[in-house]
C-alpha cells in the first residue's frame, strides 16, 4: 500500500485536487468548481464524491494518510476559513471539523501562500533551508514565511500578509479596504494598475495604448515587454523597484537566506528580477548586501496549489 | 550554592554587568567604561577582572552556569561582534570565543535588542507568550521578534532590524547609510529631529524652540508636551503616527499577539502610546484589528540590559 495525502487548493473560481505521495508526485488530479456552490455543505459533499470517483482506478493501492487544505484566509490553528472576500461561504466556516465527516484521517488547513512556502520547502527549491520566504505573485501577492524551520503562522493563524504592507500613505486602493498596500502595485493586477498609470505619465507610444482597463493583462505587459515596449518595460522596472524595496524590508524581519518569487507575473523572469534585484540590494542594510538570494520557485512550473496543500500535511504527519 | 549566571549589557560608552539568578534577580551588578579600551583584549581583561572583584563578597555562595553578552550587531549563531559603527574595535570580533579564555562555562552573544526580548519572554510582559515583537526605543530603534516561541536570528544571526525598514523612499538620512529609516523617526534622536521640522512646518510658539539642537532631548520635548506645548505634542502625534504605521506592517509579518515598547521614550506614556495604537489599528489589514496588544514593556524600571542578557544565556541552558 503507498502512503499517500489529498491536497486540495480552494480558489474563488475552482478547486484543484490530487492525491499526492511523500515525495510530491501527484498520482491523481482533478478538479471541482468552487463559485457554483452557495453552501459549504454541497460543496464538500461535491468535492468528496469527485475525489473518490478519482481514486477509483488506484483505491486499492493506497493508503490515504491526511489531508491538507490551502484556501483564502484559512487558519491553520482553527481549520477555519474566516471572512474570505473572494468566497460565496461568509464569516467563519469550520471546514476542517465538517469535513471529517467524510474522512476521518488528519486534516490541516492554512492559507494558500503558507502551504506554496511549505511546498517549496518539502519538494522546491528551499528543501534543507530553515530561513526563508515564498511570494505568490498572482491577482493578488501572497506571502509565506519560515523561520528556524517553522512557519510563521502566528499567535492567531494568520501571519505573513506582506500584501497588505504599505508602500505609499495615500496609495492606491486596496480590496482590503486600505490604502497603498504592496499588492496594489506588484501582483498582476497591480502591473496593469501602474501600466495605466505610466501611459499617463509618460509620452512614448506603446502598444499596451491600444488595450482598455478590462483587456489589458500581465501577460500582454510581459510580451510588450519583450518586444522592447518602453511603457512595458517602465512597468516592469517600477513593479520591480517597489517589490526589492518591500522585500528589504521583509529582511530587517527574518533575514531569509532566500526568497523565492512564484506565480504568474514571476515567470516574467529577468525582466522582472533584475529591477527587483537592484532595488532589493540597494534597500538593505549595509549588513545584508549580497548574501540573501531572489530565485524563481523551484515548482513554478508544476501543479504547486496541490503540492503545496500536499505539503502541509505531511509536514505535519513527519512532526 | 545559587545557580547564576553573567549578564553583559555592551553599550558604546558603557558596559553593564550583572550576577542574575533564574529568576532574574540581580544580586551584584556593576560596569566599566566600554570606550577607553582599543582593544577587545584589554577590555575583556578589564570586564573580567571588574566582574570577579565584583562577586567577591558571594563567590561561595553561587555557581556560575554561563554568561550572557548583549551587544551591537552581536551575532548569535558565531558569538561574534561584526562590524558595530558605535564600537571602537573594528571589523569582526570573535568576542565569545575570545572570554573562554577568562571563563570556561557556556556564552551566548546576541544583539542587545534581541536580549530584551528574550528578557521580556522570561521575566517581563511576555511570559507565556509565544509570538510577541520586543521594540526598544532609545537613541535608535532596535528589535527583537519572537515566533513559535523561538527568537528570531534569522540565517545570519542579524534579524529583527526594524530600525532600519523604509518610511519614506528619500527620507531622512540614517547612520547605516540609507535614507528615509524608521529610526530616524521613531527614536530619541528621531523625535528631536521631528521637533525641528515641526519648528520649520508650524508657526506656533513652543518652549522648545529655545534649545538648539545639540540642547533639546527627546526628555525636554516629553516634558513640554505635559505642558501642552503644541509643537511638543504634535512631534509625539507624528512619532506615534510613523510607528503605528511600521508595527502595523511588522504584524502583517508574524502577527505577533502583542508588542512591547521599552526605552526612554515609551516612558512618555499615553502622550506615545494614544497616537501609536490610534494609527497601529488604522494601518492594520482588518483581519488583525481589535486583537493585537501595544503595551509598554515589563521590565520597564528595570535592568533590562543586564537582565536581557542574562536572560538569553538561561534561556539557553533551559533548552
Amino acid at each position: 500500500m503507498k502512503q499517500v495525502v489529498i491536497g486540495v487548493d480552494i480558489g474563488g473560481t475552482f478547486t484543484k485536487f490530487g492525491i499526492v505521495d511523500r515525495d510530491g508526485n501527484v498520482l491523481i488530479e482533478g478538479s471541482i468548481p468552487t463559485d457554483t456552490f452557495d453552501n459549504v455543505t454541497d460543496y464538500q459533499k461535491n468535492l468528496f464524491d469527485e475525489i473518490e470517483k478519482a481514486i477509483l482506478p488506484i483505491k486499492n493501492e493506497i493508503e490515504i494518510k491526511g489531508a491538507g487544505f490551502g484556501a483564502p484566509n484559512g487558519n491553520y490553528y482553527k481549520g477555519t476559513i474566516e471572512f474570505a472576500p473572494n468566497l460565496k461561504w461568509k464569516g467563519v466556516i469550520h471546514f476542517a471539523e465538517l469535513f471529517k465527516k467524510y474522512i476521518n484521517v488528519p486534516i490541516v488547513l492554512s492559507n494558500d501562500a503558507n502551504a506554496a512556502a511549505i511546498g517549496e520547502g518539502l519538494y522546491g527549491g528551499a528543501k534543507g533551508l530553515r530561513d526563508y520566504i515564498v511570494i505568490t505573485l498572482g491577482t493578488g501577492l501572497g506571502s509565506g514565511l519560515v523561520a528556524n524551520g517553522e512557519m510563521i503562522y502566528g499567535f492567531d493563524g494568520f501571519a505573513g500578509e506582506l500584501g497588505h504592507v504599505m508602500v505609499e500613505p495615500n496609495g492606491r486602493r486596496c480590496g482590503c479596504g486600505k490604502l497603498g498596500c504592496l499588492e496594489t502595485y506588484c501582483s498582476a493586477t497591480g502591473i496593469k494598475r501602474t501600466a495605466f498609470k505610466l501611459m499617463c505619465d509618460m509620452s512614448e507610444d506603446s502598444e499596451l495604448r491600444q488595450y482598455n482597463f478590462y483587456e489589458l493583462t500581465s501577460e500582454k505587459i510581459f510580451d510588450a515587454a519583450k518586444r522592447k515596449d518602453p511603457i512595458a518595460i517602465e512597468a516592469f522596472e517600477y513593479t520591480g523597484f517597489i517589490l526589492g524595496a518591500k522585500l528589504a524590508d521583509a529582511v530587517a524581519h527574518t533575514s531569509p537566506e532566500a526568497i523565492f518569487l512564484f506565480g504568474g507575473l514571476a515567470k516574467a523572469g529577468e525582466i522582472l528580477f533584475k529591477p527587483t534585484i537592484k532595488s532589493f540590494e540597494e534597500h538593505l542594510l549595509p549588513i545584508y548586501r549580497n548574501k540573501i538570494k531572489i530565485l524563481p520557485s523551484g515548482l513554478q512550473d508544476k501543479n504547486i496549489a496541490v503540492m503545496g496543500a500536499s505539503a502541509l500535511i505531511w509536514k505535519e504527519l513527519g512532526k
